[in-house]
């Protein structure tokens, strides 16, 4: 028998005490930085003479920070509401995790690396690198889109956060890693992370569903909204913490010109791969930002525009490649049910990126970045630094980060499967009628004069959704002739 | 008999001499400022020997700007069209009334306090306070939304508007109250001026209209397009015109963890409230952004994330309750109709944030501000500065903030209930037909091959809207079955 | 017998092609600038004492880039989406040309004027030129709109890039003509050019096509998430390369007062030429953003807020009128099918925008400018200024315009015109199933217990699309009682 997907007592319990948990840590531990208190800023403006409230790093940060923001609330979420049926559910589930993570990951990221005498300091800085932590838990909930639970995405998040900020701490901090636009911290730990989580929740029978698992006309056209944003403002992202100046001007221009050129390759095997020679929009949303993962790592470097073009265009191709061959196997083979593709988008990618970093930093020398190298690669500074050993350092971070993910997703999987959390059955995946509120039907398309004016109270008497008591009424007459309009069976009337 | 809504000669006057007296004071008043102005900005420059370019306020306000403008003309604009026949009004008069009530915001609240030896002067300061007054003035349409005519709406435009800058007048220039976020010139004021004019207006008869009160699945998606920009871009209202450095940093600071915290209330009491434990789109569309609401007046100070957090998560809880508890009773006893719910989004977080304001001002002290402590109380540079004083001096400012609303919504009100502005009846509420040219119906969803490739030449023939000559091919047959199929009604066939 | 519209060989190789030759050119001639380039930026740095990595070009030109770029990918690709079954057509190959113009413009603009010992150097003011040269671009493709395979854009594109470099070079190179906003060099000569193309293209029998050249309810939404961003973000736009300090920022001002001025007047014209008084959508798309387009040359000027109102004003009636009176008869008489009304939009009010910059030019005067007219003017700085000569360079500059415009469009239209490019036949315009993959029905407006659980395997089995083999099951029965619930004719069941 069916597990119960009512949400009545867990969701709001779970959201409850999270947040309770939350203000308390918030209280206990979280302090503003030297730029955001009001005694810290003034007296250290006080004992510089040329230091002023124009230097205040909000007008260098914020800026980026919004369009990063962007990218997780309208980016992420609008992407993944593709679906026909599993909208709300998209951009709201999305809204949910992303407002629980940022803060959740304010208090790990500190915890790791950003404790001063027992406190949190947090600025415009902390802002940027916990909606990047996010991001890394929303790639995870596109391969599980549809099959999952609010309260399952709350507890992955839970994990997912804590584990991305260990895995960010070993790779910046121990391993002295670049990758200031994550191409292996965000895109391919997220990647891999909700690759094992899905496969661990396989679901044989999830066919029941696939009549859903599909788009229609305008959500396409919503999703497209979620693409066209994360596109634009990708150079923000993986500029938006790097050092100033060149670095961050560079990073900026890189990122443009290899999204510019993974374009044109995935229009052009997007249309080569299909019989008819036709675009598939599940291509052209996804496939084009690839570009922007795989020079996330190399991208502060000076991989020059045609490097960067190069990356972006083989990007591209591998990702719309994955999306016709490869997803298609995991499915089939590994059991892997990836709603989104997100192997295909931030999978390899991610690791095209880290791979492309490596050897970036294996060719850097003094003679290409002169007095910027330092500003560039850290250790150039202390003078350990050695390009080969960096290219070195750059291809172990990659090994660690998929070690984490993999074992990450593996547990969180297994915890994910307890049968606590209300998760859709198998018949009701890709479904917003499960959590969301009964939905009228729409009358705008009707002749005026002849809507209906009067007879009808609230959503409930017209439209009984899903488990209702009267629905002889729609099974008879009516709605089968509708649904033979749509479906080709002969009307019942 | 009813009154004609043709607005054929009402609105193209009524627009028309608005411009045109908005011209000519712009023209006898209105002046660059010192940082737009070619000979003054380049006469400063010249006196200053540190003074440059890069110095021009543009640089340090216009990011902040953009972002408060994309709330207004997207988030305010979108957020209104979750219901499913108004989405052309919603955005349409949202963005008629905003760009005739950001040019006479610009004359009064330069009138009342921005003026210069008898000029006004302009820049991105002035910009962005225009865009604030606008702001009050979309709250309050949101409480009339649908039973209003465009004529009528501007009315109300230039009667709020005035009354706004003499209120904000008050508050800012002779009761020196902090209200950098308008937790009560903006919000507070806009929803308790929008609630009077809506019981003003009340009609007795608006279940005629009620099927179309309501929203359908793709609306509440365009709707979603709102909320997510304004929840976003608030840390940037917020903090667009503190002053530099670390105030305006902190504000974005506190706005950004008082969302979070709120979204999180929101989805947990929205599921709690509801028999089956389902979300409500209303409440994820609006409650999720009252955390911003209420800390428009303390974000700026010292609140720290963990009172920001837990004055979001407040926010969203009475927000939550307010649609569910609040808002039927509003209806039914005061004769309140409140269209979107003002009062749970601004008018109680505001209230709220105004409190918050008034109890953060009466605990500051220059132990915890230091030299900044006159970078948010402006008072505290005159050494006239009292904590407690300042507290009181804010909740007066609420006071009189409420008065003001109510007393200027209740001759608005009436004057707005003269019968010369065409609007709508109260069987044609919520329905873009009566404002907006003949739409024509999809073709997209029919299979191509059975789609009409001919005979029809334009959409009033093939589709006749609102009031039209031959209805009787539609009432035959073939809507009637479609309706049936909508309405679980038998077919006529 | 119709030409093949098949893809499948030709966008595949014209994409790989043009980007192999991008990414070649890019290898031999494009170089990071001294703002992006880690040696130089640091070599010069250290040179000054008074120069940090805060006044890196990024800090100053970032933000505007973001906006414009926006404007380009979400502004222009969703105003087009209007039309009812071209939405993926607007937004996708809005965004492919856009993707590779921006490329191709970075080498033909730097070739003509951005060339330094033989290289291009590129930072965000060559990003925001390219965009700026996209847009033009895109211009022209809302003229042939839905007629167009994509094939043929990007040869349209190829052409018009170049000859946009060749007028911009010509403009600001050679007659030292003023134009930030881009009313010459970006809105006539984009809406000329198509304009020509489209004449070219002529179609005797589109009207096979009329019953999609048209919107529907929620396309028309999605158009205003294209008009509004374009609305919000255009004093961005034509302030984006003005020089720093009080220019950019009275731009900016200039610019959101004329439109504001033009959106009333886009309602009172509106509302004036329809018989029952009612809105156009059409016209609140489009012709509100004419008072950015008309502001476009004089914007960066003293122009004042009175004048720019005034030229908004006159913008938006010009436009408003255009749609209603000129329209029509450019098809009828001249045999120009202008899809989206480009020449309302941007021919016209860009003629404006040339000659009201001509005036404005020509009445400058160092005492109203100070020392701040070589910042506006260039030559002020040489000592050859003279206003009246001035003014005629710029009168020059729009007669050059229009004549490379045209004679540009007529070449490209020729070669537009080879029956080699897989152009829709004149039945199949505006229709996207042509380009892209089938579509699925929707299912989500099915109550869900009645919604088909099972039986369809993929899209292609439940919704035989263009060319298929089975449509039999869809002509008999069900859809035609769809069809006659919506066309109002006899159901055959």
């Amino acid at each position: 028998m069916a597990e119960s997907t009512n949400m009545r007592l867990r969701l709001p319990l779970l959201c409850i005490i999270l947040e309770v948990i939350l203000i308390i840590l918030f209280g206990a531990l979280v302090e503003y930085n030297d730029d955001t208190h009001a005694k810290l800023w003034n007296a250290n403006k006080s004992h510089s003479a040329t230091r002023d409230d124009y230097e205040n790093e909000f007008y260098y940060r914020y800026p980026s920070f919004q369009d990063v923001h962007v990218m997780i609330f309208v980016g992420f979420g609008f992407l993944m509401t593709f679906l026909q049926r599993y909208g709300f559910s998209s951009v709201g589930f999305n809204f949910l995790i992303a407002a629980f993570s940022l803060q959740w990951a304010t208090l790990m990221q500190g915890f790791f690396h950003g404790m001063h005498h027992g406190k949190i300091h947090v600025g415009v800085t902390s802002m940027i690198n916990a909606d990047f932590c996010t991001g890394s838990v929303l790639i995870s909930f596109g391969a599980v889109l549809g099959k999952t639970s609010p309260v399952q995405l709350l507890v992955m998040a839970i994990f997912e956060v804590t584990l991305f900020a260990v895995n960010e701490f070993i790779l910046l901090s121990m391993l002295g890693a670049n990758d200031a636009g994550g191409s292996m911290t965000i895109h391919t730990f997220g990647a891999y992370f909700g690759l094992m989580v899905t496969r661990v929740l396989y679901r044989p029978n999830l066919d029941k569903s696939k009549h859903r698992n599909s788009s229609v006309y305008h959500s396409d056209l919503f999703a497209m909204i979620g693409t066209i944003y994360l596109w634009m403002f990708w150079p923000s992202f993986n500029s938006a913490i790097t050092n100033y100046g060149d670095p961050q001007h560079r990073t900026a221009l890189n990122t443009y010109y290899s999204l510019a050129a993974c374009t044109l390759a995935t229009f052009a095997f997007s249309a080569l791969v299909n019989p008819e020679g036709k675009l598939d929009m599940v291509h052209i949303q996804n496939a084009a930002l690839a570009g922007g993962v795989a020079v996330g790592t190399a991208g502060e470097m000076m991989l020059t525009p045609f490097g960067s073009m190069i990356v972006g265009f083989l990007a591209g191709t591998i990702s719309v490649l994955g999306y016709k061959y490869l997803t298609p196997v995991l499915e089939s083979k590994l059991k892997i049910q990836d709603t989104c593709g997100i192997h295909n988008l931030h999978g390899m990618p991610g690791v095209l990126g880290a791979v492309v970093g490596a050897v970036t930093s294996a060719l850097a020398s003094p003679g290409v970045y002169g007095d910027g190298l330092q500003r560039v690669f850290a250790d150039a500074e202390t003078g350990k630094w050695n390009p080969q050993s960096r290219g070195g350092f750059q291809a172990i971070s990659l090994a660690v980060t998929l070690g984490m993910a993999l074992f990450g997703g593996l547990v969180t999987g297994f915890i994910l499967k307890l049968p606590i959390y209300g998760a859709p059955p198998d018949t009701h995946c890709f479904e917003d009628g499960l959590y969301w509120e009964e939905l009228v039907p729409p009358i705008w398309h009707l002749p005026f004069s002849n809507r209906p004016e009067s007879g009808m109270t609230n959503s409930s008497e017209v439209y009984p959704f899903f488990p209702h008591k009267n629905d002889s009424k729609w099974v008879s007459g009516s709605v089968c002739s509708l649904k033979a309009c749509l479906y080709g069976e002969s009307a019942s009337l």
